[in-house]
């Protein structure tokens, strides 16, 4: 391990932590008015509707720092916010970042996780517009604010998925998932032995979907793009089933989804056999996949089939049929949100 | 002690209690076209400019559950984040949540933080619109954000105060921070032993100064009707000297203010003697007031002096001429921000 310079927080203070991590930050969106240095940001007035998501991460709740570098953590901080934005059909513009940290970081560790939410910013044309920086008496607390703009009738909403609709994923499920579990299994096998390097060869797709994800900015713009705006939309943070199942519940309508046709990835399913583990509950329940979840009309069959990265895996029925999966031997299964839930036992 | 019913949060799980706790917030201002319930909120198009303030909250740093009511933690989380949109010359329309909680914690407990919440909320006309609700390892994690709408020509920022402009701050200085040592005091004593109540008769003005403060809403309304708008202007949570000094840092300039100007309660003045503090160094560097610092050009002098709740205090100078306090014996001593700094050693 590489010796790394160690500059204590106290050294610089509250002001000029934020003065030190902010210093050559500037705008790129010019209704981007004034960031950080007064009471508050201000944002010019735009003819758009203003779209507000915020996510609040823990140490050792949403992440582990033992295997989560914190450029990385810096990164996907930033990410999952903008996967928000995407997920109302909207385009993220500012971002303002909270972070209260404990002794045990230094000014270089904070400067990692800024260069990790300023490479997340700079892809997806974002300001750093504020925050508030403070001390914990215990693990890190990351709370992100994104604000985000969207044409009125551009918006969309959970709530207007339509009998006959079709149900379409982007990317993949379950990798990210399948990532934090051998993440799991790497630092239970090595608790307590330094500068051991576990070997990750052939699996770095899994790691990068839970430590980097990416939010699917090019999937709204492909949409948009075709002309198709989706009925009800919603990024995947909590797994497939709770996410599809809040579209049902909001838009008061039911769905079936096909087990063969749900996207995974081949690394997804080599390690889930490897962990013993059912492929496709990982992928229902897995969670943290930063996909979008959308429903189309019907007449958008072609032109959505025609969308690399976007699968279509089913179609809203009415309500009283219920949330199911059809398995590969064509049964019903009620599907259930065993997502990831922070707060339950 | 009452009798409490105690719910575990886990017989709700994150989304049954996000629900719960705002399932009867109606939006006060029309343009909250959407809040909780989808990925993010939705705000009308204003021809106004958006204000964006984040305030972090940290058990253990910033509040201390043994002596703070959950339901005046709620209130004034609120409030710290209203303060800073008035400080801009503002006027706060909306704000997201999100809470980190502990097993510790039942549904009660943040049922009163929620009651407090929207306590602020009515009184500032202010939309509960989203947020994020999950577990702490540790402590209670309150993250806020305000989002707040002025006209362009109006905002105030820290930057502008000039040469001969009067210094003026609404209210009494000292008393947040009085509070604060009286209840670490009565802590003290007490620690260890249940069932104490602590006589805190004619000390109840501290107490609400540091448990319930105000944000100055009234202030920057009067303000306003008497057509004086403030060159510079910031709301004093860290200590007046602090702030003066961002003032003067920012607007590049320097200052003088006079001991025997500073609004100090008879409260704070008896309390400091109690403790055998200074009363002065109590006023200028306690923190945590909410109350509004501004700058007014000197033609205003008459018409800001009759404004009731405003006194005073000073006036600006050339930069050259550096921050200081004129004392009651006419000396005069360096300004310095010895303010509350959660990240100095």
């Amino acid at each position: 391990m590489q010796e790394r310079n160690r500059t204590e927080i106290s050294s610089l203070g509250e002001f000029g932590l934020i003065k030190h991590l902010t210093k050559d930050i500037e705008s790129i969106n010019p209704e981007t008015k004034y960031g950080v240095g007064d009471d508050a940001a201000v944002i010019d007035s735009t003819p758009l509707q203003t779209l507000i998501t915020t996510d609040m991460l823990m140490e050792g709740v949403h992440f582990d720092l033992v295997y989560t570098p914190l450029k990385h953590l810096g990164y996907k901080s930033a990410i999952v916010n903008f996967s928000d934005i995407y997920a109302m059909n909207g385009t993220p513009k500012q971002i303002t970042v909270s972070l209260a940290v404990s002794k045990r970081f230094c000014i270089e560790d904070l400067e990692q996780f800024y260069e990790g939410l300023r490479l997340a910013c700079q892809l997806h044309h974002v300001d750093i517009i504020g925050g508030d920086t403070t001390s914990s008496v215990t693990g890190l607390a990351i709370s992100i604010t994104c604000i985000g703009v969207a044409d009125k009738e551009q918006i969309v909403y959970r709530n207007g998925a339509k009998e006959t609709d079709l149900i379409c994923v982007t990317g993949d499920l379950g990798a990210a998932y399948m990532g934090l579990q051998l993440l799991e299994r790497e630092k239970a096998v090595f608790e307590g032995q330094n500068e051991v390097n576990p070997d990750f060869t052939g699996k770095e797709y899994l790691l990068e979907r839970q430590l980097k994800p990416e939010a699917r900015k090019d999937i709204v713009e492909k949409l948009r793009n075709e002309g198709i705006k989706p009925t009800a939309m919603i990024d995947i943070s909590d797994g497939l089933s709770s996410e599809l199942m809040h579209i049902c519940s909001q838009s008061h309508a039911g769905c079936r989804i096909y087990e063969d046709r749900l996207p995974i990835d081949y690394q997804t399913a080599v390690m889930a056999e490897e962990f013993n583990m059912n492929l496709s509950t990982c992928a229902l329940n897995g969670g943290e996949d930063y996909e979008l979840l959308f429903t189309v009309p019907l007449t958008e069959h072609e032109k959505v089939s025609a969308i690399k990265g976007v699968k279509v895996i089913g179609y809203i029925t009415k309500p009283e049929l219920g949330c199911a999966l059809i398995t590969r031997d064509n049964q019903e299964f009620e599907l259930k949100a065993q997502g990831w839930n922070p707060l339950k036992e």
